[in-house]
């Protein structure tokens, strides 16, 4: 049994909300679009398709409670969820909530311009409404 | 019960590949990526966390045979998934087969330049391929 360590790409770009059962829950530090990242705790997974049907289905249970709360949360017009992995390898998987008017919309969020660094305060407030409603 | 009807432009822009038990299964009509897409069958179905468990898990199911497929077939670097619906709101989810110098990597193929599509013989070949292998 190997050690699950958090992609440091990821650690550095993130905050953290919340260790879940099978994914450690992650809040990008991008204040143009509430972002979350789910970070299942599973050493060198890289493809969706290569887990176990199990592993797949409890870390979609925490997928879909994520984008629920974040749609409550936002208020957000659509939800995108996505599995990449272009760029960090480690399994991870976008929740993102967009609305007409987002900066890219309706385009993609990856990829497109510059990150905005939440100030501290707001990252903070934001993190908090994601616990509670978790 | 309401029918179900494939969204026009899913219809315009792809080639039905299978039906599969949950989801119609198509090939998005751009040759820059091999690209499916996984339409499930339900009338009005637009979020994923909207869905019940067990219809996500039956959807996942065929979400993760048609990435593995697709990598089967393509020898691709890297599946990405993907469930946005900020243009076309019928739930639908992309699976892309992306490698290393193909366009626009390592950024996302949603809204990049222009379609591309297949001479016919080159699509019926895929398709094929995609039917004998799944």
């Amino acid at each position: 049994m190997t050690e699950f360590r958090l992609d440091p790409k990821l650690a550095a770009d993130t905050f953290a909300v919340k260790s879940m059962d099978s994914c450690e829950l992650l809040l990008a530090n991008d204040k143009r679009w509430p972002w979350l990242i789910l970070v299942p705790r599973m050493e060198d997974a890289v493809e969706w398709h290569e887990l176990f049907t199990d592993q797949r289905q409890d870390i979609d249970l925490e997928i879909a409670n994520s984008a629920s709360v974040l749609k409550a949360i936002t208020g957000c017009e659509k939800v995108n969820i996505a599995s990449l992995g272009n760029m960090v390898r480690q399994l991870h998987i976008h929740v993102v909530a967009r609305s007409n008017g987002d900066p890219n919309w309706p385009g993609p969020v990856w990829g497109y311009g510059e990150g905005a660094p939440y100030d501290p305060a707001t990252a903070d407030k934001l993190v908090q409404n994601l616990q509670n409603a978790l």
